[in-house]
């Protein structure tokens, strides 16, 4: 289906429609809504992108998107050196980040291992992990990756890599959400509840 | 939820989330993909992002989208003067155009009447509707909007304005859609279907 209309408009469609979560039908609505809100979103997320390509960068320490190298994470004299949280991805980072629920250090793989898609530990950054874990600072290492097959394989491949760097490794606890209803949960997830049990 | 992060990246996904389609979420997914493809994704889309907010205004004719004014559609010689389609928004001239159905003008009304949003006939530019339909080449306006209430009231009402200007007043046939089966169609439209029915 192509898109009748002036080039300009075509190809901003046509790029729109490369993000995640816009197809070709949302993305020709929300090209439709920035012409007609010219001044007061179109111009502005102009300048936000053409800001952002100009200072945005991958944090060479952790792999955190920022617009200093050191992330203001890793630059941060108050965060605790002594732990170092190993997530996916960015927005893994970001959700922590929101939960403000630690104060540690960070390391973003940037993915997991996938033999299949030639994913390998070169490609996660798996050397830079081990070398910072072997420093006399860092005396955890949290692996907080997915509850997923892909996310297990790499936490415990990355676990195995850490074995003689000399520091406590760990991993998120499973079992019910809070706010979770036993009814709506999966079998695997009763399961892991169940098996963790604590005394109360 | 508030976004952890620098300014730019935070004011970035803030103007995202402002497009129709996406939220708070996606529109963190959607800049995090902008972040790891800056060159191939962020930067030719702010630039045409840029590109557009340059060029881009509403026909004064018409009231479509384009980089010129009048717009190309009606510029364009080959196109019927005879004829003029009224449709509520660009995104519908654009579905006209994509099917490839129709050759003649178009007005834009970018809205229906809505008394309680303070919407008249004049934010609708029925006045210069009703001045191009007294042109002496147009002998019929399409009324082809949407088969809501406030698409068939709007309708009516610029069918009532157009009374005197002597040109023939159409409107889209409804029925069973192409492709449509009889089992996931709504009632009024099996009605209405079923009162327009034709010899075979």
């Amino acid at each position: 289906m192509s898109q009748p209309g002036p080039s300009a408009i075509t190809r901003l469609i046509e790029l729109m429609a490369k993000l995640p979560g816009l197809g070709p039908r949302s993305a020709r609505r929300a090209v439709l809504t920035l012409v007609k809100r010219r001044e007061r979103l179109l111009v502005p997320l102009a300048q936000a992108m053409a800001d952002l390509a100009e200072s945005v960068s991958l944090c060479s320490v952790c792999g955190n998107a920022d617009v200093t190298d050191p992330c203001a994470i890793c630059a941060d004299p108050k965060r605790s050196k002594k732990a170092i949280c190993v997530v996916q991805d960015v927005a893994d980072l970001w959700a922590l980040e929101r939960a403000a629920v630690f104060a540690g250090q960070y390391h973003v793989l940037g993915g997991v291992l996938s033999p299949l898609d030639g994913v390998g530990p070169d490609d996660l950054g798996l050397p830079r992990l081990v070398a910072r874990a072997h420093s006399e600072e860092v005396q955890e290492v949290i692996l907080a990756l997915g509850a997923t097959v892909d996310g297990q394989t790499t936490a415990h491949y990355v676990a195995a890599e850490l074995a003689e760097a000399g520091v406590r490794i760990t991993t998120l606890a499973q079992g019910v959400p809070v706010g979770g209803e036993l009814d709506f949960l999966d079998d695997g997830t009763i399961l892991a509840a169940l098996t963790a049990r604590k005394d109360v």
